[in-house]
């Protein structure tokens, strides 16, 4: 294990998150990016063919652990201990080739790039995931389409709404994170020791050549300068993984209230063992909606580091980049973590339509008041409206389902236009037709099949 | 006033930010909120024509702003008081026109959508000033395209570049916000009381009509669905301007390191009383600089209250939905305010040549030992030649102009071949044609006629 | 008005805070700290003892507002321009005092002590709304020692708790805040350009013995060295602060769950327009909680800002001092807010003991699975005993007052035994012993007196 | 390995601080907490007195790993899985005391406990550290009581000072932290499920009996209630570790900036191999302090989370208080790490008097410009004194040691005078005072006793 276990992070524990972002991925990704380097150095004749081969052969496990933690104390970063160890690992293989392992080249350029394609594998991994969570949702956006429940502002019952809406509301949410996911660049950083590049032009014309290729060797992009001194590549994908838990930590929210024990409109899905306390057997924790909140509750809060990292002195900073590694790691660990068990939260939510109708009930037709306001204001006045519908809500405060007869007597109505304009089912608003959009957003964009 | 004066905000005190984003400046926005939601409701015949008119022609100082305050504590925002105000105005001008303001809707789809709406004059404006941060920073790109001086890393000198990479590098990142802000959406708020616009709904057969004429009216986007509890747009704006103040505060921390007494490569420009000391006349504080900086300081963590705030329940909640307003503003104004310090800075700097020389001199050839190490290994071997030059700059610790006669001494060569290899000017890498190529993207992109 | 208005600030609207923290109240606090610097010089006599008198005697309105703010921008901080002003109106009342303003003192003395002082008003104010909250709180447990309500864990019914348990941990905690309230330490600053004190003491033979006059005419504590570049004072208020509106967001955020509509066992004190909606006339927002709630959420990235504030470097920084005295500021409005509001909320808050009573019933026997688990287990084994509990359960959930029944049935016992067992209130383990402790805690320490 | 190996976290790599704080750390001290409750419990005769060596003599590697992960998922802590292992664990080896295991408890309790208990060893190292970089920045005070140096605001040189005060300055602030660290309070946990203490009481009288010696067993404090829903102990020692952090950031950041290559006034501790470059042998970086400034950056964004969670609903949050384990844990490492670095950086810093001494000449006389402010002020007013100094001080910008020749000439006085008065050795104010007040009060507080 080179890494936490998770045992302290049910924001991703277990979600097959922990040997994507431990220390021995990155240390993956480093030879993985002088494999690539030496790989685009060859096409222009700077180190022999073979090179590149015989660093992608080096198997991680060779390498001295202690010896690479140490130097991360003797050098401030993990790179020039493990360009050392490399170096002496190829040489055991291939003496000639170990000569020009790193070329040119200087520790930032290998952490920064071997982080941007750590990036790459989790943020398609958090895509992957964010599609299950969108198709569970326009699932349940459709089922539910018609699905009465209470709206709610500021904990108090306001006026009555759909599920199918809560979910295409979630499901919207979704499809931003998801378009952003996409638009998202993620380059490699090329710049030598301090971002001129002049190690590589020794050895080269134009060193500039270089980096397109090791670029597209990586799967990442190409920046138009060097990034070393200019941190927004780590800051941006910092603020799209807190876009990302913080969307998700929006629906756990949600979840969370709707499965109290009073309001039971939803349940997380239940497996032996899951949500069990050892004390008291008859509870059903909402344990995977505690797991998104607590990873939405942490990542803001690591972003912020990555935002104040932008502001550092010189090419190279004191503290500055070093700072940013472990709360990035954090942040993709948890975005990560939040979108698998948002999937798994999502595609197993049990939904009570029949709690939803007994809660809206609960208030009668209170929860419409806003429908009666405006019908009662053109005939009245403001004030003569509110004034009735207090008296009227007052008096059918234990008996709520007595509200469209009271009602019809104060105004001497027909009691049955009351209770129609009383009638939750009534007072919709566009639920069906807003639900309707997300739902073509959703199908339009080929989310469905990932595209 | 209606607004802190700055005296407490360096940060944007007397950048003529206050106006812009004070408590009337909401105020007065929420007044063309209303009056633009009028007209969109006119024009589906909601409400009569007249009535945006007797909206809009409510002068803000007309409202009892002791009452306005009291309202936001006795009903968490300002809105419900504003409207009861609102409505009495407009009724004392035009009574009839008074029954419809506010017609269906609900606190948050005006104060959302006022927010919006001076976010996009902050944002513009700070577009206005990036421009003239990225037309003077080309200007010393250009001019210092071939000024020397020394990169450094963790605060020591590492290899030789040019004062035109470090502008260019600068405006690199400048550019790159200006492609974010040019990139931003910021959508109209339109949801009623709970996110299902039914409210309007009952004036009109499709309230969804209502959206995109109200965002026309109002220069601001329509949004897919209601946003009430799904709080991206804040997020992202504030992602958006951590983006803006880190960008600008990385170019301040380079300042303020390189105007340092015993550095003096660069200083603030000068005027009469500008970075005076009260006791010590001889002072010429870094003033833009330490303005920027101390926006750059306080943005990522109030940004971080916005990201956390998009993990709130129900569909508004209790006291998340609050806390966005006071952050959001305070990241509005410090963005604000440094990005017209940057302009005034960066318009103004002086750049001290003979100084960047002096310095770069200062540790001899040593600044260039990674090339002689290069130019050694493939000689000598690794250890040998590493032995060779740390022996040489020992030696000439005191007398580092030395150094290239000592190295042809220790190797029996040519010292005019040592002196080339240990001349800075020799060793910049691609320094020019990166600073050519950040200049050809500013030119390319039309940035400096601000398109 | 000098600072906003607390129109986006429900944290603290309309709390009497405005003007406690307002720019005014730093100028004026400027004022007075100088007066007192001048006192003590003239104790030792460094200036004449008409100084102090003549400094006092200036009124904040005369000076040009707009003249300060420039100087903001200019020199970086409020202190330069003010003590110009301050200069100028002493000699138009008083030439030769006008001289000695300010003598041998510096920016940072002056308002890091203003602040200072602003701080010990406004923590001696938190006191005295905190001490409202503890007697409020201890009248609350004392009530309510024997109301049953459901103890709630990860949203679900745990086990049974009493209100005035509830009630006691919040006490304990306000208790907590009063205590480091009480041991909070506030300078004064007094170190000259670099703290070194040298221009004090061109005038005196001992520079230091100034210091404890000038705290102890202050009300402050004088300081074992200068604090200029060491920001401990600042960041431990914060932490205070944070520990303050942490300890009442807990209450608040019980309250939010508490008065949901489905719950409703505690309803906010309620007024003519308070927690009113301008829409939904029915509605009663907890509008005290999210006023807390909101201070809650605010806070603690504010003190992020603070504590990042203690990384700077020299005498004083570019930048860092800077970027404290918003944060600070906005901590103070909203811990003093939030104290206010808790006052007020839990001095007129409804508990409704028949609602925690129905509430509780709601899961019947359910809410004592762990006792009828730690009844059956020794009989049983563990396996066993989990068995017959889930079967039972499941049998009743519709009927959940069953449940002694069948399990009496189950276990062919004696059902009155399993009715006893099964009685939520004969299973409240130590909530009265620990109700009686804090109750204890409170009267002990003389809270109630305000001691 | 149960944890990041430091690979990414420079704040702490290689300082001994992982295996501290790792997840196997907090297994082991799970174990300690199960086997001080059956102590405590065996003392009022709750369970047999073997119970607790029969747990205690669990070893951690027993357990199956894989398994306790998956329970984190399946039950959003740590606990739940432990229990269940360390009973069949027990019970293999003493089925009957098995039965015991964990009597009447909580996850809560036992996680929190065992998280105090590791804060109260790390706390300790930290303690031990901190005492000797007490003890290292004493012996610099009292040996450079004399040394002269420039003292630096925003950046430039203001006034002289002294490097005894400088360092006296950290220690006086090294100072306090060990003052607060020695106040901490850190309590056990103890509630049972819902902080009613109701599973324990049905096996004793008085639960509440438990508490202190449960407490006296772990070293531990006794708290007066249950705090599973107040989170302050948690959010206070946070606050505690970035007091450490941010005072051995300053530290580090006055470090950072002396030690740059034009300044060059300190050196960090040099090693073979310590803060070598791969590319650039002549760089001697300075790595402690960029470790000391990356825990410094991080810690107070993690404070927040921490602070931030204290504001949760229920006996027990949904997510809350699940997002402080991994920040807390980071906060422990980071500042353990950062004192450790501090002892080895002070105890190991080269001081240059020389290149003090130079630097502070720079500037010739005008770094004492404050004073012969002062002098000339009363001779000449206020105005005429700034004429006088501003032309004095331009005409000798190239050759400052001139400056008491000029201004004896424009003033026709005695140029000796003006050498005495130009002298930065003359203009030191208290620094000697305050440097040897912060010695006594390290002397007297018996700091170098460790006491």
């Amino acid at each position: 294990m080179f890494g936490d276990s998770g045992l302290l992070s049910p924001g991703w524990a277990d979600t097959d998150v922990d040997t994507l972002l431990d220390d021995r991925a990155w240390l993956t990704a480093m030879i993985s990016v002088e494999a690539a380097l030496a790989r685009a150095q060859a096409d222009i004749g700077m180190v022999p063919p073979e090179v590149a081969e015989a660093i992608a052969a080096v198997d991680p496990d060779r390498f001295d652990w202690a010896g690479l933690v140490a130097g991360v104390r003797a050098t401030g970063n993990p790179t020039v201990g493990f360009v050392g160890q490399l170096t002496a690992l190829v040489a055991s293989d291939d003496p000639r080739a170990a000569e020009y392992v790193h070329r040119g080249s200087t520790s930032q350029d290998i952490l920064d790039t071997a982080t941007m394609l750590i990036c790459r594998t989790v943020l398609d991994r958090v895509r992957d995931d964010l599609l299950r969570v969108a198709s569970a949702l326009a699932g349940l956006a459709e089922t539910h389409r018609d699905t009465l429940m209470a709206g709610r502002t500021l904990t108090q019952h306001a006026v009555p709404m759909t599920f199918g809406l809560k979910a295409a509301g979630w499901l919207n949410a979704v499809l931003d994170c998801l378009d952003r996911l996409r638009g998202h660049v993620l380059p490699v950083s090329l710049g030598g020791a301090a971002g001129t590049l002049a190690a590589y032009q020794e050895f080269t014309d134009d060193a500039l050549d270089l980096v397109a290729p090791f670029a597209a060797g990586l799967g990442l992009a190409a920046p138009p300068l060097p990034w070393h001194g200019f941190r927004a590549p780590i800051a941006e994908t910092g603020g799209l993984l807190a876009l990302v838990t913080g969307t998700l930590g929006k629906l756990a929210s949600d979840v969370e209230v709707l499965s109290r024990t009073e309001i039971g409109e939803l349940t997380e899905p239940s497996a032996p063992g899951r949500g069990g306390s050892s004390a008291m057997p008859q509870k059903r924790n909402p344990v995977y909606t505690a797991a998104i909140l607590t990873a939405a509750r942490q990542v803001p809060a690591l972003v912020s580091v990555l935002h104040q990292s932008m502001v550092v002195p010189d090419e190279r900073s004191a503290g500055g980049w070093h700072a940013e590694w472990q709360p990035l790691r954090e942040c993709l660990r948890l975005a990560a973590g939040a979108a698998r068990n948002a999937a798994d939260l999502t595609e197993g939510l049990t939904v009570r339509p029949d709690r939803m109708l007994a809660n809206l009930n609960l208030t009668g037709g209170a929860i419409v008041s806003e429908r009666l306001t405006a019908v009662l204001t053109p005939l009245l006045g403001k004030a003569e409206a509110k004034k009735i519908l207090t008296e009227a809500t007052r008096t059918t405060a234990d008996q709520p389902a007595r509200l469209p007869e009271v009602l019809a007597d104060l105004l001497s109505d027909d009691v049955e236009r009351w209770r129609a304009l009383c009638d939750p089912a009534g007072y919709l608003g566009a639920s069906r037709a807003l639900t309707d959009r997300a739902l073509a957003r959703y199908r339009s964009a080929g989310q469905h099949r990932g595209d």
